[in-house]
């Protein structure tokens, strides 16, 4: 992720004030200046360029997904990424979990007054950067002010536009009684850095976000040819949440292995610590695949070619629905309920 | 709009707290009662019943317009309004104006802790009601919360997507010197209702916005077979800066005549109480058509068969540059130039 300043071959089409001012969100000279001489100059592309009321784009089909997302991370940087990176790997990753091709997105931003310019360069430059590796073309956007004390710096909703590939359809309804659970790598990375970076925790081992692109290893599984049933990346709530809402919407049961779920030892101790479990600890960069349970091994083979992947491993499987929706079988070989979220572990984590 | 509260013959499925926590963002079961609850509940289609990371849906064809927006309004109900429909309309008429059939809208909310669950659902029950007016399904949403006092109540945004039909190219770079320039009504309703609104200025004449879908004249606009070259709505900065930027991006002249221009006397009264120019107050249901100027008067024909449009009129033509981008002539026939707003006229009016 670059954080440099302006290339000092290509001077600005105007030169940009320190801080953003309530009149950059007024629709007037200084907005057209902050959209010439930020957003459309790290995100240029064709479309954005038509600068009208809406852009214009051709699919090569008629079958799309669509999601949104906004996001309102405190702190803005930490370490392994920031609001810009991951308002665009969150929303690419939302739609690879829905088995659709990113290509597309739309960003809007709701900036505080005040905030330093050079804060919204780095956050944009991130943001370009992190589209260009996933891939996807940000062809829309928006800029709204909002006076001091009424915003957190920066806001960024992102939406995304990918195209439904014939054969590919990843959805809670193709889950079945007997489906593997492989989940893609060790979980917590993301909670435990920006809760570290937020609450200023020194670990003697620094804790870095997983947040990228799950587009390689998605891509990876497809080519490998194997019937994905659906896939879900485990953000906000963790995979605690995700394996309940997929139970919820199926009405089957998921049972899963303590043992087999990867946690690395700089997250298991940051957890103990400030008594948070990771199976509730949001993750950017981790995502369940539920697919048939003979091609579970060939699943976790190639997700272990990449290094996100490296503790990928078969945790579980989907059954009809027992006594709860999610069963977890601790180390200690106990089996209990492993519950919804019902207050907040960890807020405006993404 | 409704602003009722539930049906008594239709129980939620969770009862809904008082007020928003930081928990209704987290993730677990409080985020989901929210969806099930609220959002789900008022927004139901089967698109959005399909609750996955993305929505996957199809269209007739593949070229397609996408436009985002964010909403800040401030108050968050005003007369003729709420913050809701607004960011219904404000995206739907995007996507109006660059000809495309509004089909889709995604929403995604930014919650401030401590609002109350009331005035959300009054939000959530007017976007509903707007949708259906305007013709669209909102097909995917997310929801975040931010701690009190780094927020300010609610935050909207809603991205839309419309498909671009054959023969209806809405695009600055179709306008011709020669063309006329089409004012679809009168101006300055929306922002002094906010303005009003806000300060909490009585009026003898109460102030309501113009806000609204603008699909049904411009539907008839293009029944008439009328050749739109260019459409624009005069939100942000009102109609000089619409005129503005449509000059920057053809390179164009555009001259008005300040006399042809409606502004109601309410809103007349209004901003010279206030030292405000109608001409650069924002509106949320007024747009300006470019059109050949032989087809001009039954462009204002068709317009003023709808009520918002009583004062439908050519105000002016595009001609190549002169001076500067805009020239007005104003009522005592002298020419001058109708700048770029540089400051902000009136801050979080969308």
């Amino acid at each position: 992720m670059k954080q440099s300043g302006y290339p000092l071959d290509c001077p600005l089409p105007h030169p940009l004030p320190p801080t953003i001012t309530m009149a950059h969100g007024g629709g007037g000279s200084l907005t057209q200046q902050l959209i010439d001489g930020l957003f459309a100059r790290h995100f240029a592309n064709p479309i954005l360029a038509q600068q009208h009321d809406a852009a214009a784009l051709s699919l090569d089909h008629g079958r799309i997904a669509i999601t949104t997302d906004s996001f309102v991370v405190q702190p803005l940087f930490f370490p392994g990424g920031d609001i810009g990176s991951l308002a665009v790997y969150g929303t690419v990753n939302d739609l690879l979990m829905a088995g659709a091709e990113p290509r597309y997105l739309t960003a809007g931003f709701i900036l505080e007054e005040g905030l330093p310019m050079e804060t919204l360069e780095r956050i944009v430059i991130s943001m370009a950067g992190a589209a260009a590796a996933s891939g996807v073309t940000i062809v829309a956007g928006d800029t709204k002010t909002v006076n001091r004390g009424h915003g957190d710096g920066v806001f960024i909703n992102t939406t995304g536009i990918g195209l439904l590939q014939h054969g590919r359809t990843s959805l809670p309804s193709r889950i079945e009684s007997g489906d593997a659970i492989v989940l893609s790598g060790d979980l917590g990375r993301h909670g435990m850095a920006v809760m570290a970076a937020r609450e200023q925790l020194d670990f003697s081992t620094p804790l870095f976000s997983d947040a990228a692109s799950l587009r390689a290893p998605v891509e990876a599984l497809y080519a490998a040819g194997l019937g994905l049933h659906c896939m879900r990346d485990l953000t906000r709530g963790g995979l605690a949440s995700a394996l309940n809402e997929l139970s919820d919407t199926t009405g089957l049961g998921c049972r899963i292995d303590e043992a087999a779920i990867g946690v690395s030892a700089p997250v298991r101790g940051a957890c103990e610590l400030l008594g948070l479990d990771p199976l509730y600890v949001a993750n950017e960069g981790r995502f369940i695949a539920v697919l048939p349970a003979h091609e579970a091994a060939q699943a976790v083979a190639v997700l272990q070619t990449f290094e996100c992947g490296q503790h990928a491993a078969v945790i579980g499987h989907v059954e009809p629905r027992a006594e709860a929706p999610v069963l977890l079988r601790n180390r200690i070989g106990t089996t209990r309920i492993l519950d919804r979220l019902t207050g907040e572990q960890l807020p405006r984590i993404c």
